[in-house]
């Protein structure tokens, strides 16, 4: 008898459901909903205007994606409750919110709904970056010993930040929450009735380490006074390892899910993170690049090492009792929709738009018939500044070697060659630092649907690239931790390992390097790391000096 | 009673004569004639193939041109032949053809009619790649003196290169040459029978020095033992200074031409050159930049440097008894319009369009709007190589500062501004080397067309910018000289000085610099020339490097 699981994963703008089938990972049915708030980014529900750079979510919207979906999967599919044995979920993050004792979100209060910090601050609510800067700050004087895990640098998207800002703006509302909590963790709280922290959330966002713990009360207080106790204040509640049994389903919500009482539960996890299992990962050091509008790279590992330049390492932060490290670029396919939008002639659009194809891969049907090297460019991919490995958001875009003959897709080829060239260098600092790489697997809607940019990273780094098999790994990955968590015993499995052997999936296509291009590009990439270092590293600190005298008018 | 001078301005694509009032400098009719032979960069009249980078011209076009167009000013003038005191020529340089003694060009000779060699080569004709490289080879190897001159490179557009072309492929017909000449003192010589070569073209093109004269016979004979007697063979004609009257009109021409026999013929200039009295420069050290496609910027001076990476210092090559210094950037409304071509998205052409605008204009419209140091981008003027002072054609565009949120008109500007750098490196090495530099003025369709441009000039110079009083210079410089020849005695001038300065002509408009904008254009200076230094003088050889790579493919 076939057992499923359910994953569900929460998005910047829906919640989308799948039903797997644990035995195969096929994915029977799978239904979306969008929040029907969205992103708040100008106004309140009630009209309270935002601030700069505020977005904000509304938890209600999370719940109607369950009430929603779950029915909608469990129709559609014709599976019978009872071969449901786990459900799993995956939310973007840091996603965080204030709420009460007894999980009722303080913006869903009546008092509250017109104050701004009682409402969820979504990952990408840039408001706190002054809060940022003053950590970072500190911990940089104070000679913090954690802040090296995360590069040096703490993110504005991150969990001290925005409460902090909470608590400077509204410390009403500070006071008045008994949790802050992220929305991860809070949707998995409302199925089961526990309340946990996932360790994927508490370690890349919210600076918990297994042994060391959060930052200590010296550091917080320096901070601001009346942060002292903000872990035991607001982080009151236990870490939950991923793969664990958070707890049962609730009679409550077995009802209006149409499942049963008591199902397995399983630890949240960020949604990058859950395509690990999904594109089949079953054994440390293969890492997966998952490419869209930026890159995340993700590898999990036996060993700790700290990597100057990732975004974090954290243990048992993708599967447990493994170090799970990431790295980013902060700009992939922005870089190529922002050529899109900036740099083409009105001549290719025409064309194009004669050919019936869309302007990329007009452009790529032009690019794809360069030699590497020959279009006599190389740029540095830091339009959107450099997460892995400099960390530095202050770096810009260099391109060079133009001439009156240069058109416009060796340009786009030199941005994409330019992206695969930080990609390389994010592996070469893993591998330079006792993290080994043994493989390469991509995700991501550029993985999907761009063979050209593909083979140029398969060329460029000089190592076989494997593409996931499913464009909706989180939905996909969240069912597989399920499976685990359920156990054997349920019909699931004993281990994450085995589980995504099974359940995860691969496409037949692997980019190969092809041997002349990859010795090219080997000599185009020490350009780029004799660039990179140049304007990089502070040997000539011109993007900033640039970007101050910007920023100066 | 008025008096009158012509000059002719002989284009790459047609002439054109203008008759001058040569108290006030007033045009009073001006007449236009296309060569009907065009350039020819494909085939021959006869259908007789050409290589690539040939250019050639057919001489009986330069006569036709006066043929056609001075009868037509002395009509349209209404001016008596009795009052036209002189005729003076600007040509375009290095434009040379073989000829027999008495004149006759060999191509206009039936039996070479099918040979490429007979020909004029013109300006651009590039063919002779090969040859100039072989002369930069052998003169520094063998340390030549006069090369440093002529920043360490000989041109492929000039007369040595051009002219060992003829022999090396096409012996018979340098054999039959009495003289190779300028196209510019061969059609003087039409006029008055006297055949003389002009300093100008003598010095910038031919190699010529007025105390060191031609390169040696050493020299000549190491390139080719056949071109041992290159000058005595081919050049046995007498130097002409400019300003000089280099004989009278004939008979036969007179008669053509509806003027009086024995009116002043004076001495021929190179077109670029003759701008500089047209533009009212009656003082040493001032600075004219012909801003066009390149930009070249001529100044005389009382004293004889040797200014590194510029391209000659001629003694009598522009005015006579000074020193004439040219220097030039390969590249600048070139880039402009590569940029325009390349880089301008859809949106942009049909909203100028819809304005009813051109998109050069459309896009200043935008890129005005903009601070000095508001872009945060900069960029090296390279896209054409480096002209002056790095005398580099391998170097390349480099552009840095770009982020997700730049703008096509960003990208413009700092095209621009880039170019201005590049003028202002020009003029201080000018001025580091000796060479005051007092004011400047600009001539050329950017001073003339882009009042933005100009204003960034100003800036970024930290100097006023006065503007050519005409779009013509060529003709009116021409007739300026033909003053000078016809001497007071025949109602003209004494010198130079004073003709330039009651016929030459600046517009009323002044360029400005803006002080708080030349205060920032300063810190950016610095940066430009930190990249400029690094990227252009072997710090960094990069440009290089990927130009070979590119050439290997």
């Amino acid at each position: 008898m076939s057992k499923y699981t359910i994953g569900v994963d929460f998005g910047t703008a829906s919640g989308r459901a799948a039903i797997v089938d644990v035995k195969t990972g096929k994915e029977l049915a799978d239904s979306t909903f969008e929040y029907p708030h969205g992103v708040m980014d100008d106004t309140l529900p009630d009209g309270t205007k935002l601030g700069f750079d505020w977005a904000l979510q509304y938890p209600q919207d999370y719940l109607d994606v369950f009430y929603n979906t779950i029915p909608a999967v469990m129709k559609e599919s014709g599976v019978s409750p009872d071969d449901v044995i786990g459900l799993g979920v995956d939310f973007t993050a840091c996603t965080i919110l204030p709420v009460k004792k007894d999980g009722t979100p303080l913006c869903m209060m009546e008092k509250y709904k017109s104050e701004p910090n009682a409402y969820v601050k979504l990952w990408k609510h840039h408001a706190a970056q002054d809060k940022a800067n003053l950590i970072n700050e500190k911990a940089n004087e104070m000679g913090e010993e954690w802040i090296k895990r995360y590069g040096g640098k703490v993110s504005s998207e991150w969990e001290l930040p925005k409460a902090w800002q909470i608590l400077d703006e509204a410390p009403e509302i500070y006071d008045e929450a008994d949790y802050i909590v992220e929305a991860a963790d809070w949707v998995i709280w409302q199925l089961c009735g526990v309340l946990g922290k996932n360790t994927c959330c508490a370690g890349y966002k919210g600076l918990w380490h297994n042994k060391e713990g959060y930052p200590s009360k010296d550091f917080l207080k320096a901070l601001d006074p009346r942060l002292e106790n903000f872990v035991e204040d607001k982080l009151n509640y236990p870490i939950v390892q991923l793969c664990d049994r958070v707890g049962g389903l609730t009679a409550d919500m077995a009802e209006k899910l149409g499942l049963n009482e008591g199902m397995t539960v399983t630890t949240a996890i960020i949604d990058a993170h859950a395509a690990v299992p999904a594109v089949k990962i079953t054994k440390p050091n293969i890492l997966l690049a998952i490419m869209g509008t930026s890159t995340c790279h993700i590898l999990v590992s036996e060993e700790e090492h700290l990597v100057p330049g990732i975004s974090g390492v954290v243990a048992g932060g993708v599967y447990p009792n493994l170090y799970a490290y990431e790295a980013g670029q902060a700009c992939v396919g922005d870089h190529f929709s922002w050529f899109i939008k900036n740099c083409v002639p009105a001549s290719y659009v025409e064309e194009a738009e004669k050919q019936g194809i869309n302007i990329h891969k007009y452009l790529r049907s032009k690019a794809e018939k360069y030699k590497p090297g020959e279009s006599g460019l190389i740029a540095l991919d830091w339009w959107n500044g450099n997460r892995s490995i400099l960390v530095d958001g202050d770096l810009t875009g260099m391109m060079l070697g133009m001439t009156l003959q240069t058109k416009p897709e060796e340009m786009y080829r030199a941005l994409i060659e330019a992206t695969a060239y930080g990609t390389r260098k994010i592996v070469e600092t893993y591998q330079n630092n006792g993290v080994k790489v043994d493989e390469i697997i991509a995700s991501g809607g550029i993985s999907q649907k761009d063979p050209m940019t593909m083979q140029i990273y398969a060329d460029i780094l000089n190592k076989p690239i494997k593409i996931a098999g499913t464009t909706q790994c989180g939905a996909l990955g969240s069912a597989i931790y399920a499976s685990v968590a359920a156990g054997v015993e349920n019909g699931g499995y004993a281990d994450i390992f085995t589980a995504a052997g099974a359940m995860g999936k691969l496409k037949d296509t692997v980019y190969t390097p092809i041997k002349e291009n990859a010795e090219m590009y080997d000599k185009l990439y020490e350009e780029y790391n004799i660039l990179h270092d140049y304007f990089g590293t502070g040997v000539n600190d011109v993007m900033k000096r640039l970007k101050n005298i910007k920023k100066s008018i």
